[in-house]
């Protein structure tokens, strides 16, 4: 069938206003938030409930037409782009949150953002712990679709560890109902956590429940300053040995510090390296916790250290580290994001090497993140937008994520493989000796989406650059 | 090829001792820990490495023979009976772990016991968090294949939030390498949470990398004491919603109370129902957190309420909450025991429900279990082996199976399905519109053991009880 034939049976299916054709919308849609990748699907569908989902995934099976699912395009790595046209299917229409105090639970369609979620859950004493930096527009589908972070990984893992049971819709618009809605559940094979961080390439996560903890009684934030990032890094790994348990614990180097500075009107002292950690739990034992904290931050090396005396100072500590990668957007035209994880004991070596790339090439590299879990998002910035520069940002890039393999680290710890990394995942995986595992996704890929219409060219499929490994 | 000539073939690929054909070998290891089944094996494999699985996976599968994996066959479904007779993989002299300090990680054979990996990470300040009853003996293998939990469920959850990576084989004899050794990852589909939990249908796990963590300061242990279960329950749900987080909160009934007593000579006093608690912390504040545990479970109606006061008190607790199904084992000849979980609003009503269905049927039931997980355990008592017994014990099994079902929660929280529970997951996912899951469960299985050898019969597969649904 014609593309022209498939819209009107879309349109005729779902109603006309829930299929957008128009060019500006083909052209908005075609990009996520790398700076680097654009596509253009047929046409955008906004979906408002789990049975559009199935309707389009009918008829989209039916005609082999490849389905893009997306949130709000958050994605970092080109997870969104339609890169063989098709159907961009849009789900932030579904918004529905309902937080259910007894048990423990929320339940969130797709399109809710994290931050909605969060606040739901607030109402009632209680919060969402994954925190991706970009909660407040991230969606719960593309969260889990990608297995997200976020500053409070460092205690509570990704996404992954707080989602119990999904309702997900397959090629052909059969709806899987996987896991269950209880806080443990063996209900035959775990497909569940086979969709987090799948990346739409099995199916569409219309719906979630997620695990809510009660809010913690009192929090305590410290600002560290170093001189140098090696320092830094050590009172992270010496803190992550404690029974300190931080809650965040973050790092931020000298040239991100100023980047925030600049952009967010800040004036965190310009120092090497900054770490900020939070410590939660009783309200009589945070004070000192934060001051053991504070020693080790000194024995380390640390220049001065600092415990938040108020929520506003809090909050601005927490929004400067948010900020980076907004801030050296700002700053640069292109920006290219990095989201290696590699063993604690390696982390200095890693950001050495990467300060070494820097130098090398003469490319500003501005290295932040969740380094409480060996995962640093080095920024690769260019100050101009030409094919040469881009050229030389994606050979750094790469070798970022060589680093990271050669260290027994992965090219991915939340941001997802997208386009961005489908070649460095296909290096990891060889490095590991594995590549036979990417044979192995594509026939459990297949399982669910036989005519390969789900998200295709991305994650661990086969793409031009790739196709020869 | 005849089973004698295969026997040969693996005597002589592996070496003799390592295969075990005496009529006493296979006699044992045709049983688990369930009183119910047994089965009976052409041979058992003692595994010493990962290369003697490969060696058994690839000659196993070109001549398709059943192979069993197992540790230490504690198993409370009859997930390692050979009900199809073929090879035990017996992996328990896989013993070596090792402890990782600065990165917070231990990798552990399969054959290592839960409790030889926490005795090892207590030696550096680190504990591992899941905490299943039989510890001492499960293995990490089993414990994974199983996706086992324990008493700090409550707290941590189940095996698969702690586990970072495996090394698996599966059958034509490769080894697959999922997850990464670092605290976040996204390789790829996410293999490693398929296998976790899978039951040895799809591979054999014969290493784990684990996440460790530091020591608590301090624990506070509470035994609160109910004249009902309803109260006990009442207050169990009321802690869950508060900030004090506790590492454990176990249920113990009257009936459960009696048969510890007895058998390890504890004077607990017989009431309705017991609550163990467990708040760990810093040391300033668990004491406070501890009383204001104590006052929840005053105001939900607790005739007493003890603060363990020293280690030996807090060590018989803990003794008599972990030994309560080996003390229904010994007192009853014919024990099933349950793994139900159902969402805590409706912990009361399943409990009710099911000393209902002890009155209807004239069959003791003790209940006991990880009710601050919704997870409680059940047994069925039977005072007499005879055929009738059995049949009466399964029916009221199967029924206690149908009101989790019916409450919206599952049949299975850590133990697994095993033989026992495939008509109860059958039945679960026909109440939930998701039959059609276990023919994706088994083209999914297909990918990786496409002849069917791993562990045929258990968990999500075809048998003959099932095969008409």
């Amino acid at each position: 069938m014609e593309n022209r034939s498939v819209l009107e049976l879309l349109k005729s299916t779902l109603g006309e206003n829930k299929v957008l054709c128009s060019l500006e919308n083909l052209y908005v849609y075609g990009f996520d938030a790398t700076p680097v990748y654009r596509g253009k699907p047929m046409a955008v569908i906004r979906a408002y409930s789990t049975e559009d989902v199935m309707k389009v995934l009918t008829i989209a099976n039916d005609y082999a037409i490849p389905v893009v699912p997306r949130g709000h395009g958050t994605s970092l790595t080109g997870a969104v782009i339609p890169v063989e046209g098709g159907l961009i299917l849009d789900l932030s229409p579904m918004k529905r949150i309902e937080v259910d105090v007894e048990n423990g639970i929320v339940v969130a369609e797709a399109g809710a953002t994290i931050g909605e979620v969060n606040a739901e859950c607030r109402k009632y004493g209680f919060f969402f712990p994954p925190d991706p930096a970009s909660a407040e527009v991230a969606t719960v589908g593309g969260a889990l679709a990608t297995d997200a972070g976020g500053m409070r990984g460092a205690r509570y893992g990704t996404m992954r560890n707080w989602v119990l049971a999904m309702k997900v819709v397959v090629p052909g618009g059969r709806v899987l109902r996987l896991g269950a809605p209880v806080y443990k559940w063996r209900c035959g094979l775990n497909l569940l956590h086979l969709f987090v961080g799948s990346e739409g390439t099995l199916g569409v996560i219309t719906e979630a429940t997620l695990k809510m903890l009660p809010l913690p009684e009192k929090i305590v934030r410290l600002l560290a300053l170093f001189e140098t990032v090696d320092e830094a890094v050590t009172a992270i790994c010496s803190i992550r040995r404690r029974a300190l348990n931080p809650l965040i614990l973050e790092l931020l180097d000298e040239s991100t510090i100023k980047s925030v500075n600049e952009v967010f009107n800040l004036n965190m002292p310009e120092v090497g390296a900054a770490v900020i950690a939070d410590v939660d739990g009783p309200k009589e034992a945070v004070e000192r916790l934060g001051k053991e904290m504070a020693e080790v931050f000194e024995e380390c090396g640390a220049i001065s250290v600092r415990i938040a005396s108020d929520e506003g100072e809090m909050e601005k500590l927490y929004a400067a580290r948010r900020g980076a990668y907004p801030a050296v957007s700002r700053l640069y035209p292109i920006v290219l994001i990095e989201d290696i994880v590699v063993p604690l004991s390696k982390l200095a070596e890693a950001i050495r090497r990467i300060k070494e790339l820097s130098s090398k090439y003469g490319v500003a590299i501005v290295v932040f993140g969740h380094a409480g879990d060996g995962n640093i998002h080095p920024c690769i910035c260019m100050s101009s937008r030409d094919e040469e520069s881009m050229r030389l940002a994606e050979k750094v890039f790469y070798e970022i994520c060589r680093i990271a393999i050669e260290l027994g680290g992965t090219v991915s710890g939340e941001h997802g493989i997208g386009l961005q990394k489908v070649h460095a995942l296909v290096e990891e995986l060889k490095y590991r000796e594995s590549s036979w595992l990417l044979e192995v996704m594509r026939e459990v890929k297949k399982v669910f989406d036989p005519k390969g219409i789900m998200n295709p060219g991305k994650f661990f499929m086969r793409c031009r650059k790739c196709w020869e490994v």
